[in-house]
């Protein structure tokens, strides 16, 4: 539509402005002037003074100090649960007569009040990018007072709901985006850090990158999740030469890969809500729109906790590294093998298979990988395609990815196949290079029998 | 923000004729093969293949037809209900410990299937717009089929959520909004009906007339609910001015007066899902920023349903009208009272008080007033200010609404307190003006003591 | 591209409110009051009080009677022309030194006042437009009072540079364009007449029709020129079906042809600057991109002038025309030819022929075909291939295209050898088949020998 | 006002992507190539393939070296200019009739054909900015090639025409506008650097900033003049606390002054077509609607070339100052004056004065201020305000202005009669302040009688 944007450009000024201004400007509160805010929010009858009702209650909310957010917290889980008789009562009609009508009124006795005194603080402009920050605030509470779970299970209920795939926005960002939302790009970048300005155009700006992102129409400016994408002739290897100053672009025309080489998630208050699957596969739709001669959607990723898990094998000595690759390995503890390529060559030779060993037959409690990001591409579909030795050799690469990056890669008939199989049966599609190389890995490995 | 325009736009034009072409193009199917897409889609992960597989169930349910709808609504309401006996473990557990996270798995356990259904078939582009067109489909079945009304209340609870005023959209229309809003506008408009563009551009686009409607950005250009506007030099008491094709336009700066005289819900399939209350509160915040020296935000509406109230009451031997009274109402069942100005104005001395009585005394079950009109109005605490004898003089305005508009005021500092007397005491905020007329009513009405 | 419309928005909704208020509302004024504001105009030196000059001239302009008009551009054309004594000094400097900084000099002294008057009436914000209609205003005024050519002179080598296809913006019109260009559509359209919105919604809307205009920046929502066009399966031969209320519609992509069946411009003001060459080859480019299987750009266009030129063939005994071929055209003046198929096809058999004979050999007095459509197209490089005998039988069609249309065709690789041929040698560029059809046309013609 | 950057975001995405692919990219050309393009340019029918024809020309000038570019612009110069036997004819047809025919035809004789190539370049997307380019490689060589200045000529009065104040765009800049102009706003502020994107978000983003620029829509999102505003408390003395990185924004409500304190322009091949005056007119405007607190509308202006004056004067024994004066003034040639409040004052209290003689009596041969910034905000009608010791204590302030800023003040009543005053009799308004120290001036000031 025509005009939509002129709203939008308003309305965000304003909540943002407005939100701005709020937070903490006014004098410091107790939890208990926010909690009686939020019950007489709870008792208005959800329109006449609403609005300005929640307005108070977030305005309230930011003038609390640590402990008294904590204090607001446990008196919201505590105080606005539901009503224990109502809960008996429905249940035992429910009980009764298995109706339909019968466990919707069960269904609305168990409604903790919670819910519904989040949706009507969500009435207030800004508001749902408020409740966000307030559960950036609470989940750092759970460990320490785990009673809390309940009241984060209401957000991720809710949030679940209002941050539905079907209400967001696809965007691309480059060098034409407002400086408010690039700004926020480099802050959030969580892969390969933006320097600076500079940094970013090169990033974003260049014939040969794309960056996308989902936005939600209310929280207007502040993007959910964003996609880094180089594209390649071939599907590269390692990260340094992308991130690269000097790098010479291609024309995108000439392509033959886009790699997704970052992927970061903006709000740490939408823990836990996905949009990571999405945006990949929407974005190699559009890539695939743009750009029909692309052929391969891969990505670079690097492989956290892959050296720690390394390390913690090679010193336990009843482990299951076998004593000559122990020995091999004690090479990475000097400094200087990054340098001479014939060690390096040698060492690589023992850590692609062990890798490959690593990020499909080490299991969480769930038999699924232990390592995260393998357990999101192999989530979504990707095949586990290549192990990358040296393809991060940055300080960070090296002393937690031992080097490594890996493509995985998303092939779109298959996608549903590996999906299935890995979601039914814990099977991690690889390529025939990542299965030699776990194959490999058994000469490594005491008591892993050659099956 | 700058951009966003772009993406709605494609994403608008995407949607809407993804929609056209979907909806009915397909062979017509049975609702069983619906009701099996729905049930992979609820059986899929929420990710991988989601968005396809939704878009597969919404296409199949717009090629059923009407009887198959119905059974694909009851198999929803049937099937798709929860585990009883996951419900009464889960009761079990919350009984014994009170808990809150007792509470929450009672909760999930008691939420329908369904609700988890409807979230997925959200996930596709247009989503949206098909559920709330799916419960416009819905909605006229309960009465032959009341055990739907577990499947809407599903549907409430979700668009309740969905469509809380933080996510909704305030936008000016006018003659420069693209013409496929427009036309919805002629389309959906419900109280004094738009002829045609003519008629249009006179009620949008003159110097004082103003049009604002709520917008949801998933559901792009179809406007959920609007309101028209004349600016006026006093308080107008009669829409045929203000509809006539001639009316010479005042400068917008010379009024004093801001009457809405036109308030449209668009969306069937959002009924009970109310958004009228925020709509006027936030254009009369527009209005006031754009044209300080607006005075008086007034309403000039109709009386639905006092014609046939009045008629009842004369019929009725027994009733409360007294004879004389009844007598001069005969006056009514002749045709040419209207062009006989004293007769007329006998009338109307009348008919004015017994509408005061009306409005203010006939009430419902819940001790609300009858007129649906007046119960929107002074629920969001806005005051009877002005009952205008003559005020519509259409076919309609007199064989419905006995040729009455009333002028209901919206004082700003009276809002909140209206609005509490009339939720908590019943009682109904009147103009003095009101309070005489009603007064003089019980002159007319036999049994209504003077008190 | 619609998304230009923001900008426009904006200017035209100040530019053209303060122009609504402006035109005619103030008190007539005389001639010599508004020579007098801009004599002031020009005195000022261009900068400070500038702006609100020209605005009071041109506010003065509007409000002249038809009469005071005239004496206007007469005192224009009179007194704001160049000093005949700084000419003659310039002149002789020039022809002394025949250099170039005379020569600037030279120009300058030669450029009447009036044009550094029209550039500082354009300061305003509006002026553009209202230059434009000042100009609509003098170009009926020619006639009678020639001198004022001059003064349309200065008009024209202004607008040439203003109006620089650079400065235009293509901009497709659809249904989601704003209602106050789409009126302008209707308005405009000079072919075949819109009957109102239901009808101009069909041929911009439908999924098998396209509608592209140009806009200048300054002149807001103001088309310059629009072309319609329907995407057919093969070249379409006749106007009804396409105008049909109830033609039904195609996919996009199954179209081969793209027919430009309406070219209209819009600016009377404008009239000489040419936009439509540049319009046509854009849009072919536009279409090109989004339907690449497009094969035939083609025109369905009418052949005014024709019927007048035919019938006056016929009355002139001494005439070309042979005595059979005038007896069988005498069908035309009954009135039921057109009902009787193998009549019909008798007169079109002849009537093609004399056709191809007028659009090529008929020429005016520069060696250009006499039909200023042919004139148009042939001049842009386009082939003349096909007429077609019942082209267009509405009442206009018949009684002035004799009912013909004719395709001209657009072949990307031979419009530039057209194009040279036509504009060096007056070579008119024809298919095969009308090629024969000339050909055939000397057996009606008396004295035509057969070369 | 930011949403017009829709429209320039796509047409300068595509026209910006042309030149930069264009730019420099081919094999180094020799100026004849480039004049044969040109030659053929003008001999084309001006619409066929006139903007192919544009585009190669255009291509062709930027790959030429220096030199060949400095030939490419002898040609232009010396062979396309006007046929002189052509003005020669015309010439003795207007000294006949004098007539306005005539005139007309000899202003089309003298108009050089370069005016008509140029427009016929800028036919092509990007044209305009290619050309505004030109005569930026075009201005430096006029010194060694003085008769470039024909050519200079032409461009002057082809931009003059297209750039008319009737085409820009005024918009605000911001943190919401797009990053690449941003970027261009850090590279074209010419008053007080910005040293980076964080120094850019405090000139332009704070609450108590603004920023205007205005943009020509052809060339889309390279900005022509922008200028930086601080609203203030009372009028600004000092410039440092307004860069300063860590002051305090005062609320825009709150301001009641708005302080010019950078007005850039961008375009080097715009020199001489004059924008800053309608700038700042626009400006005052716009903030006076968004502000209506607003009372003072001033500049902080630096003076350049004040120093060197001042020193010119200290070393010229012969000179006006008198003795005692030259001695205060050696204080200047120390480097620790600034740190001693009293040396500091005492300095001043000479400054001051001298400044304020500097200001208003110095003059150039055109009996208007020697300074050039006096000269710019006194042509426009603003008053001789105040001028501040101190005002500007950076390396730069202190050894080119003294340490001086000056706040010219723009009283809207006044402006018109300043600038009648100021271009008619050379009077410069003065506060009474300055008068004061232009009188006091005297004393330091040999031979300056007293009157």
């Amino acid at each position: 539509m025509n005009f939509s944007f002129l709203q939008e450009l308003f309305s965000s000024i304003t909540q943002r402005d407005a939100l701005l201004r709020r937070r903490g400007d006014g004098p410091p509160l107790e939890h208990t002037q926010v909690i009686d805010a939020c019950r007489k929010l709870l008792e208005s009858d959800g329109e006449a003074s609403s609005i300005a009702l929640a307005g108070q209650a977030l305005d309230g909310y930011s003038c609390l100090d640590e402990d008294e957010k904590t204090r607001f917290f446990q008196c919201l889980t505590e105080q606005f649960s539901a009503d224990p008789e109502a809960v008996d009562g429905a249940y035992e009609c429910y009980r009764d007569s298995r109706g339909n009508v019968d466990l919707q009124r069960l269904f609305e006795a168990c409604e903790p009040q919670r819910q519904e005194l989040l949706r009507r603080l969500n009435l207030t402009a800004g508001g749902t990018y408020e409740l966000v920050r307030m559960r950036e605030d609470l989940l750092p509470r759970l460990k320490a007072f785990p009673a809390l779970e309940a009241l984060d299970a209401d957000f991720s209920h809710l949030f679940a709901s209002w941050f539905n795939r079907g209400f967001l926005v696809l965007k691309r960002i480059d060098w034409n985006t407002p400086a408010a939302v690039l700004e926020k790009i480099i802050r959030y970048e969580a892969v390969h850090e933006i320097c600076d300005w500079n940094d970013l155009r090169r990033r974003l700006d260049a014939r040969d990158r794309r960056c996308f992102a989902f936005f939600h129409p209310a929280i207007g400016d502040e993007p959910l999740i964003f996609v880094e994408v180089a594209l390649t002739r071939g599907m590269p290897e390692r990260i340094q030469p992308i991130l690269d100053a000097n790098h010479e672009a291609i024309e995108a025309e000439d392509a033959d890969s886009a790699a997704f080489f970052g992927i970061s998630n903006c709000q740490v208050g939408l823990r836990g809500i996905s949009f990571g699957n999405f945006l990949i596969k929407q974005v190699v739709k559009e890539l695939k729109s743009e750009l029909p001669r692309l052929k391969n959607f891969v990505t670079l990723s690097p492989v956290p906790g892959f050296r720690a898990w390394l390390d913690a094998e090679r010193q336990d000595q009843r482990g299951r590294l076998d004593d000559d690759t122990r020995a091999l390995l004690a090479e990475l503890d000097q400094d200087d093998w990054l340098e001479d390529s014939e060690r390096s060559k040698a060492l690589g030779e023992v850590i692609k298979p062990l890798a490959a060993h690593y990020l499909t037959k080490e299991r969480n409690a769930r038999n699924l990988p232990l390592n995260t990001v393998a357990r999101f591409h192999l989530g979504n579909g990707a095949e586990l395609h290549r192990i990358n030795w040296l393809g991060d050799t940055s300080r960070r690469g090296l002393s937690q990815f031992g080097s490594l990056m890996v493509n995985y890669l998303y092939v779109l008939d298959d996608i549903e196949g590996n999906h299935e199989r890995y979601t039914t049966e814990g099977k991690v599609a690889c390529s025939s290079q990542v299965r030699d190389q776990r194959r490999r890995a058994r000469k490594h490995l005491k008591g892993d029998p050659v099956t």
